[in-house]
């Protein structure tokens, strides 16, 4: 990793050449066979293993610098590799090595009535730019889901996990390396210069088709308001879990500690719960004493504490406040048509689940709520990638453009179509 | 339509105002039924026919208008209406009432080993901003497409169909009434500020969730280099059309005529044909040979004008002119290699025809170029929704993200994930 000193200041240009590489890279990638990605990805999971000394000497030069910068312990602990780990990563790129290739996979054929045969086959992106912060491992994730999909990717890791992630890239050329696949192909940006960022955003002269930001939200907002080129993002997850007057009270008691308590730190947990109106002196305090006796925080609405005193006064801004903490904003909402008002209103799209026996509101709560993953009667934390049988995500997307929900190796392709003739004119 | 003064001069307060009215249609029409939205395009159609003398008493002064501003014949012949394209226009809003029905659509679904059911269904993106010049039918078409895929529209003519636009568009409304669909589903911008458009390039506040540009290339370049939201559309058409060294020559000369010639004005006519080095001698003069006789202007290389003395000399601009006229360039390459190392160095990734028996020849050209649509033995001019089956389309994109190729209902919608379980917590 460079200063910009060292770089030279002129970072446009250096962002130039690494776009200009990633596109010629691009062409042989698209086309390269499945087998040959497969090669690398497995060359590339054998360096890993293979590298695992130098990974830990980088990362402990990472970790003393960043101690020395005065990191928090849970930025600490996301920047720390260990055996276990490498063992991890390593085989997260071989799970990537046997998922279906989807280049050049028919999507859909049929016929036109003249004999054309109209065929829709998957192709790759072509360049994706990630933007990440300090875990050095979403390196070799993001490096193995493009190169599946046949795309060439320009990786921006954060500054402080630069040592890792250098070491780790090299892990990856070496794999590319090994299958004959161009060296391009997984590019890192050598400088911690912020302007670098400002150059993918702005696409890179078209040589960047879509840019995941993997981080924070302060991250995210800037990467959404600035870029000029599609972004595959969610800025948070704000995610809801409705108790339906219909619900099964066991089942809506296990679900709801598992949604909010599992992990709170991911984008799938629950921050806000809405009990029905009508069965808030039945079910209301059991799932609010569940949740109290695993660790968390209840934050409720006037009519809340009336029923559980031990919740604290929830204020407007809980309702669109995502917790990432054991902390959960509560309210009661009027049935089915209640809570769908209130995540209307506060979510922020990304995942929903309705706890309910009644098939008519459950098919409503489906049909009115427009975010990128609804569940019935199962925990929002199965909003995932690999839950969803994709193998591995680079993230999840609440926008409603081409990819939405989970992001894997499929959402990372496009199309084209080939049209099969014998000879046809257009009349 | 309002002139600047009448509407106030704050433009950005009235697409305020008309992009919250698109969000607030834009929830009951995402879950209308398909019967429903079936009744208000047939309404539609029929309101056309009912009001085709007032449609026609206001194009006529359209006409008038544009007429004293010295406009072309060729925009003149767009902007008039008679009797055959009123109704040519009912019937392509009654062709969309009787599509298939998007939203709702199952497109996969499957089980996962914990017993979660997992559902991927058709959703609307939302609402769709339409930019659109001339061509007055482009009000019914963008109407009754993005009805029919569940999205609310907002659609912005040019000045010089105000009158007729503003007809037809009242029509529309009708049909929304009389099937109990809210009339914000489908708004007319009622200025012909310019600062209009830049509102809704700036995507009204999220209240837009994709732009279609229908017009001219200078619209379509403002478009895609403004819009901070997606743009579904082409720049242009630099279609190429392939001779291989295996071609049949008979249908090579049918086809070659037939994609250049049929109508020269539509962006999949061919711009430049590529003959195959190797059959030039017996391929290449009989070839233009039909296209001087139907007409066309042949511009070629040195080699090509060897052997054809009546070619004008192609410059290094013609390889990438969208003549949009009985004008083509012609090159000699070496082979499939050749015509694919030619266009992808100037192709506009819209469409390209291969005329070829080789098949590894034409899996070549198929897996190798990276253009929205390709065509074996076909004519180039069979890039459009309908020859795809499509119905209607509302225009042609050659972008890589969420659509490419035609833009027909089904490209009109998103998609989410429903998740059944029966009481899974995430271990």
């Amino acid at each position: 990793m460079l200063t910009k000193a060292e770089a030279g200041t002129d970072i446009a240009k250096l962002m130039a050449e690494i776009g200009a590489k990633a596109r010629a890279a691009s062409g042989p990638l698209a086309i390269a066979s499945a087998e040959r990605k497969h090669a690398a990805l497995v060359a590339m999971a054998e360096a890993l293993i293979r590298r695992q000394d130098e990974i830990l000497a980088a990362n402990a030069i990472d970790l003393a610098n960043a101690q020395e910068a005065g990191l928090t312990s849970a930025m600490l602990d996301r920047l720390k590799l260990d055996s276990g780990r490498i063992g991890a990563m390593a085989d997260g790129v071989r799970a990537i090595a046997e998922l279906k290739d989807p280049v050049g996979e028919m999507i859909a054929e049929w016929d036109r009535p003249n004999g054309l045969h109209i065929e829709r086959v998957r192709t790759p992106l072509g360049i994706v730019g990630v933007i990440y912060e300090s875990r050095p491992n979403v390196t070799a994730d993001a490096g193995a889901l493009c190169l599946k999909s046949g795309n060439a990717v320009i990786l921006r890791g954060g500054s402080d996990s630069a040592q890792s992630t250098a070491v780790i890239h090299a892990a990856l050329i070496e794999g590319l390396k090994a299958a004959g696949l161009p060296k391009d192909a997984i590019q890192i940006v050598p400088v911690t210069d912020r302007a670098a960022v400002g150059e993918m955003l702005k696409g890179l002269s078209g040589n960047i088709d879509v840019i995941i930001p993997r981080g924070g939200k302060s991250l995210v907002a800037r990467v959404q308001s600035e870029a000029r080129v599609p972004v595959f993002a969610h800025l948070e997850g704000l995610c809801h879990l409705y108790i339906d007057r219909s619900a099964d009270l066991a089942m809506a008691r296990r679900i709801a500690v598992n949604a909010k308590m599992r992990r709170t730190g991911i984008c799938g947990a629950a921050e806000t719960l809405l009990v029905d109106r009508a069965v808030a002196a039945t079910h209301l305090v059991p799932i609010l004493e569940d949740l109290r006796d695993a660790g968390c925080e209840i934050r409720g609405s006037d009519e809340v504490r009336t029923l559980f005193p031990d919740a604290k006064p929830a204020s407007e801004a809980d309702w669109s406040t995502e917790y990432l903490d054991s902390v959960i904003s509560v309210a009661l909402v009027d049935g089915v048509g209640g809570a769908i008002g209130h995540i209307d209103r506060y979510s922020s799209h990304h995942t929903e689940a309705i706890i309910a026996e009644d098939a008519v509101a459950v098919e409503r709560f489906f049909n009115e709520i427009d975010s990128a993953i609804l569940l019935h009667n199962a925990s929002t934390q199965f909003a995932d990638g690999g839950e969803f049988g994709m193998g591995a995500e680079i993230g999840i997307a609440t926008g409603k453009m081409h990819a939405r929900g989970p992001v894997g190796v499929e959402q990372l392709t496009s199309f084209k179509y080939r049209v099969r003739g014998n000879g046809q004119t257009r009349p």
